[in-house]
């Protein structure tokens, strides 16, 4: 099987934890050991998401003194890239000795009329007064926005389009190659008036990218790994209950958190609903597990009669 | 022909330039204008410098009050792979509409024991007073140094062995890619006593690390390409005068800068030496002429008939 797995940037680097490499290189060990199953018995496309890891880089950059543009988040994107993708190379390199092991840089194509850009909506960077904000946001032409009781700059997170470095993934996918690509939702680009390639500051949802590739690449299944065991219904609420076996038209009925389980709801129901193929969100640790059908949830196109009964089962799909 | 090219760090970023990004994607489109000619007509491998980048990246990590380890020199290098590979990318995509480019995350693998490790020499990161310096060295295990007035960091600058990802590089150069790669001499890696590839702190000359993948791809020419137009006897001087065309024997005989041309001239002539194969030093915006031999500093392994008379001829070869 082809598969494409996307991996949290929570799962690197958990909520709290001191954002040292030694620390994200022993999560990166990890989540690789979770994923040599898959990589011996299918192709693997790995993409990765980079919250934690560009939130750093953007605060250093937003506070150098020796700068005095901060870098931009296409930029600062692609130093996620390189960050994460050569821990997750090397990690992939010693867990499958012998095995072709690819990081790509990629660029992933949004519409300069996303709608996203008149409505910024991700919070980026440091925390300012309201005054150094706003001083910032005409200096640097950022928008800024109350956060809490700070203020920070937003920034647009548009849908992606398209990953321009397709050809070369479908190369080396078609030569055996585990192929890590497209970190961070990949690296966002417009195309100018004239039709050519320009960075623009945003960030894209890395799990709208996944789907994105699995589609493209006619994956035939998109695992979404993060640090929950499965999409909850009632989340957070004493009635709360896992969801096992479910479908895009029952999941759709549904509202998710915006911040956390709705965007991969989405990117599970997208690719469930363009390609007719199964998708799973699960736990980075149990993605072998998730494959199989035994953890997690699976969102298939349609429930098989043995679960006719309902349209949401909370049992796992394989009993 | 099969071609390997380097690209100096300070032609990405002049000395005294202010170091936004706007301004490194400025000489990065102007350097990729000048290599268009190249990949219209030939196989084109890119590797490029990353001092003044690293440089930067090192000291907001060093000065980060959110990370008490700043990160390691390998994945420092790695997020300059990230960026770099970024700007060349879209720029090589912009200038050859249709063309597949690739930016690979490179590892290069260095001897744990090479004795560059017991004797550092590169100066990395913020400048200290020497106490700071001091403490720096015992609490993070650097090792420091006076560097004029101040103090700093140094790190060891080993031999590059071998770049781990070159099955990766073959089977894109293979399908027709222009690939950028390694960049930075790319991460330093040592393999552990079990084998596993481990980061380490040091940075590897780029200019050695494009010989070997000229070497082992079996390029036909290795153009390293800076901001000089050509090797200099007796450069800085009133009788410096450029060599146009010379011998591995010729330029073994003299003396260069160690700072800078001498690691250039020592990579041309391994080149040459391996292979029986032409390398040239010269312009940046030179490269077609360069390659042609109407400009720069070309290293033949031994110099025609037509040259008999002088082993460093100051005309250039095609003359």
């Amino acid at each position: 099987m082809r598969l494409v797995v996307a991996l949290g940037g929570n799962a690197l680097l958990e909520r709290g934890e001191v954002p040292n490499a030694e620390i994200q290189e022993k999560h990166v060990v990890a989540a690789v050991e979770s994923l040599v199953p898959l990589a011996r018995d299918h192709d693997l496309v790995i993409t990765h998401g980079n919250g934690p890891q560009v939130g750093l880089l953007a605060i250093e950059s937003a506070t150098d003194p020796a700068l005095p543009h901060p870098y931009p988040f296409d930029v600062l994107g692609a130093q996620t890239q390189g960050m994460i993708g050569y821990f997750l190379l090397q990690a992939f390199e010693n867990a499958l000795p012998g095995q072709q092991v690819a990081s790509l840089i990629c660029q992933t194509l949004v519409a300069a009329d996303d709608p996203a850009f008149k409505h910024p909506t991700k919070f980026v960077g440091p925390v300012y007064d309201e005054n150094e904000a706003r001083r910032l946001g005409r200096v640097r032409g950022w928008e800024v926005r109350r956060d809490g009781t700070a203020w920070r700059r937003v920034v647009a997170s548009p849908e992606p389009q398209a990953v321009i470095e397709m050809p070369t993934i479908r190369t080396l996918l078609a030569d055996g190659t585990v192929i890590v690509c497209a970190g961070g939702g990949g690296i966002p680009v417009c195309r100018t008036a004239d039709g050519l390639l320009r960075g623009v500051e945003a960030v894209v949802d890395k799990d709208l990218t996944a789907t994105l590739l699995a589609t493209d690449l006619g994956a035939d299944a998109l695992l979404l790994l993060t640090d929950v065991s499965a999409v909850e219904l009632g989340f957070g609420t004493a009635a709360a209950h896992p969801i096992h076996h479910t479908t895009p038209v029952a999941l759709r009925a549904k509202t998710f958190s915006a911040g956390s389980m709705g965007p991969k709801v989405d990117a599970a129901c997208r690719f469930v609903e363009a390609t007719g193929k199964r998708a799973m969100i699960g736990r980075l640790d149990a993605a072998a597990a998730l494959l199989e059908g035994t953890t997690g949830t699976i969102v298939d196109p349609e429930l098989g009669q043995s679960s006719s009964d309902s349209l949401i089962r909370s049992t796992p799909v394989t009993q």
